[in-house]
């Protein structure tokens, strides 16, 4: 019965991967609207949603998941392995995943292009430059950056408060270092002194909108919009005002592109923007989504962490600025971390504990819950694992069937598309038996206060959220700006509904404490941070990196 | 006779490029040797160089200049016009030259890939991101600098002394607020505080390494050797030391390889490696160099400044490491800058002037001496500029001559290669009829001084160098350490052959102060510091950025 898995970039390095240009011509794409980056990888030029304008639109399906536990879910290895299942069953699907971030790369081992048998490849080049999409969104942002200070060194004609200054230095490096700096030292030449910091890039509001632009021209918009600081009046100063927005544009001409890669099972994967899901809404780029669309009869997505957070979002952001409607919603959940819901600890999870299971039942039936609530078909997949019991597999399907919800096991980790024929089937019938009838969950007119209500009522089942004085004088001034008409991007712990980590399950009773509140209006939606969001990550004691190498021939050793 | 010439980027834009798979293949590059980036760049395997080891090499070529003025001298678009010419003449020519840094594009309109009728395209593309080569060398210095900082945090083992921490962050952006910072604030979860500075990335070791290089294991030899700080006991701490050079060798193995372009002429132009002409050597990299003279008879290259710091760091640090043997060099001069050199202002140079034309040739003289001192054939070519006059033409035609120097026009910014014919010829022709004998100058094995002494006597043309306090001390420590037998890399103004910018022309019975010394010791080089060298270019009051834009197609404006 256990099925004996290489490691993931042994699997990765001996993948039979197809030319990318085949892959491309094979699923529509014409020769002049690929961009070549060695010969598995490509970028997919825009002038492609304008051919296929008039073709209609596959099924979008969004993977989310059981509020995440030091057990894993699985979301991204659901996600390929559904694309290439759907694929085996004789239906055309694409994939659409984030692009991962550098950094973490030499911090804790660990890739993030699915794992085992469902993993998008080439592995090694994702994980590091890719296509160049991180260094041109830290470009861009930096290159704003030192706009300001180079205004403020000539003069400060737009009367910028050096002390009200909300844009960050960004590298794509975990580096603690970087967090807390001082800049302009050194005297007169090198401009005024002031307290800056350094985010991980793909924590930029730069890349916030690569995800959620709609054209080239949508970009450059966005990218004027963005606040990058306040004058001494209270009057937002944008990158517009600052005059480099169309250099911005400039610098993401080529990020702005689709990226085309393949899964081990050569289904197309559009690999494309990375948002935070924290501080931003953790979704692919609309670009790629609504390319998928037009090359797929299914578009397989997914969002970061739990759905409270991701589907959350995807629904209430990505979907309303793209013009998205899903077809149905595919909720992750592992037997070990429904365990962990249900009061077991890490170390314990290999005992069979149906208790436990039962009890921690209730976190999915609540995730599934909320995604009914904007009217989607959903079903579950359980990702399953070497540990778990038949009779664990047996309790937890049998709760689902009297919850009500569709179910299926995906065993793709170990057994690629093969593992997940069962779970395309459920999802293929869902789809054709339950219409979606997609409508976000708030108006955007609605205060701030009452939209965050809405999403802590309806989406984490507590009673209401509570405003800081902070908070409160911040959305003062947005409701003074005007800034207030916009989505809510809440920044909130991952690990359980509420904003308190330690309450797993599915908690109630409880307040949500919005400490603070920031606009991303490049982006287009009101950041509520819940606590402390870590937008800079640090090297552990002996990072990643140091166990990297690579001999002679170019072959990598210690990566993943 | 005036030529009507368009701006650069409208040429550029209007250039019939041949798709670079064709180029390649016609200049003998094997398809599974190329890896596309687009379809007008692509980045070369190294094992070409293993499959054509047997294959003889071409002529290398060195072109130079005088000291440069603000007139302008037009060394890239001479190398640029060089090589177009010699493929009009018949002969298989390939140009190799430094890739430019983003930063500055930004900063001072300006691009940096030839000019006219002689340039490099997709000229875009080479001055924004390109094959991301420039964000590699950024990641892999950063991530040393992270490794630094984190190590220190995690209890510093190494017994690093923070206030001897010789290893700076770098970023690809002209930005002066960076040069002087304090990082690690914010308390003890982001480390220990102290003074750091960011580079411009090319200034960074990391290029010069890559520069430098002959094969990835090299690179990797030499990133190990790089010291980033002292311990308390002054004994150098190195990036093996820190464990980061494996990870930091995977970062770089895509960019260790030659970038393939071409010229407005279809010539192959290799464009790889830009390093500092400062604080480092100024020349594109090794490797490009060596695949060029297997893939063409000629190989014309450049490097930075006027020949006193680029052809002397170019055939005493690049062709020692390389292996080298140049055939001949081409010293690059105008009628403007020779004025210049003569006492004319830059705003008189639009009339006639005899007399300071033939004051002025004392510098291109010192120059072409210089060049002969390392045994080579040499030549002038005199870029022609539309305000030259015939007769100041003709008087410096005569002067060369009586010179005993070979001499043609170079026009090709307004005619492209036609323009170039019998700059070409004359240089065929002296490769001919002249012998290299080219060896060193200096002796690596002597002391720095006397290899320091060596160059401002022969070179400079001055008396000899003085050393600071700081300098004798810090030399004192390298001989201790055994790091003092390595080429000298000369930080000097590059305005003078003395250390003076003002002093213009061939000036003599000066000397040269040595202020400060450091080693590249992954490079491979001593830096001698004869004043304060901006590592971190500033931008001006209307940044260059602000008049870039972007439309809906995708074309760009203001860039150049």
């Amino acid at each position: 019965m256990e099925v004996k898995v290489p490691s993931d970039i042994e699997i990765a390095q001996q993948a039979k991967m197809k030319p990318i240009a085949d892959l491309a011509m094979e699923w529509g794409i014409e020769d002049e609207e690929l961009e070549m980056y060695g010969k598995y990888k490509a970028k997919i030029s825009l002038d492609i949603l304008n051919r296929l304008k008039e073709k209609e639109d596959g099924k979008l399906v969004l993977v989310t998941a059981i509020s995440p536990t030091p057990a894993g879910e699985g979301k991204s290895t659901t996600t390929v392995g559904l694309g290439q299942a759907l694929n085996k069953i004789g239906k055309k699907a694409v994939i659409a995943l984030r692009e991962p971030s550098l950094g973490p790369v030499f911090g804790v081992k660990g890739g993030a292009a699915g794992g085992g048998y469902a993993q998008v490849v080439p592995m090694e080049d994702i994980n590091l430059h890719f296509t160049g999409d991180m260094h041109a969104i830290t470009t861009a942002n930096n290159l704003l950056s030192a706009a300001i200070d180079n205004h403020i060194n000539h003069g400060n004609q737009l009367n910028i408060d050096a002390r009200q200054i909300v844009w960050k230095r960004v590298l794509d490096m975990n580096d603690r270092a970087l967090r807390d700096v001082v800049v302009g030292l050194g005297g007169k030449a090198n401009g005024f002194v002031r307290q800056d910091g350094f985010m991980i890039t793909v924590a930029s509001e730069v890349m916030a909108v690569l995800c959620l632009s709609t054209s080239l021209m949508d970009m450059k918009e966005r990218f004027g919009r963005m606040v990058v600081a306040y004058t001494y009046e209270g009057k937002p100063v944008t990158a517009k005002d600052l005059g480099v927005h169309g250099a911005m544009t400039m610098l993401m001409k080529d990020a702005i592109k689709p990226n085309l890669v393949q899964t081990l099972e050569n289904t197309p994967a559009l690999v494309h923007g990375g948002p935070f899901a924290n501080i931003a809404h953790g979704c692919n780029s609309i670009l790629a989504t609504r390319l998928g669309l037009k090359l797929g009869e299914y578009l397989i997505t997914e969002a970061g962490f739990g759905a409270d957070l991701g589907a959350e979002k995807f629904l209430n952001i990505k979907c309303r600025y793209g013009g998205l409607k899903p077809a149905a919603v595919v909720v992750v959940a592992t037997i070990r971390a429904l365990k962990m819901h249900g009061g077991v600890k890490k170390t314990d999870l290999a005992s069979e504990n149906l208790q436990a299971l039962d009890k921690g039942f209730a976190n999915l039936a609540k995730q599934v819950e909320n995604i009914r609530k904007f009217g989607l078909p959903v079903m579950v997949a359980v990702n399953k694992f070497v540990s778990d019991t038949e009779a664990e597999i047996e309790l937890l399907i049998k709760k689902c069937k009297e919850y009500g919800v569709d179910v299926a096991l995906n065993e793709c980790w170990g057994r690629g598309g093969e593992g997940g024929v069962d779970m395309a089937h459920t999802l293929v019938n869902l789809i054709e038996r339950e219409e979606s009838s997609y409508k976000p969950l708030y108006d955007m007119e609605a205060s701030i206060p009452e939209k965050v209500n809405t999403i802590v009522r309806e989406i984490y089942g507590g009673n209401g959220a509570v405003f800081s004085p902070k908070a409160q004088k911040e959305i003062k001034k947005l409701e003074e700006l005007g800034l207030d008409k916009l989505p809510i991007c809440m920044a909130k712990t991952q690990y359980s509904l509420s904003d308190n980590p330690e309450l797993l399950g599915a908690p109630s009773g409880f307040d949500i404490t919005v400490k603070e509140v920031r606009v991303s209006a490049g982006a287009g939606f009101i950041v509520c941070l819940t606590g402390d969001i870590m937008t800079m990550p640090g090297l552990p004691k002996v990072p990643a990196a140091n166990n990297i190498d690579i001999d002679e021939n170019g072959k990598i050793t210690g990566l993943f």
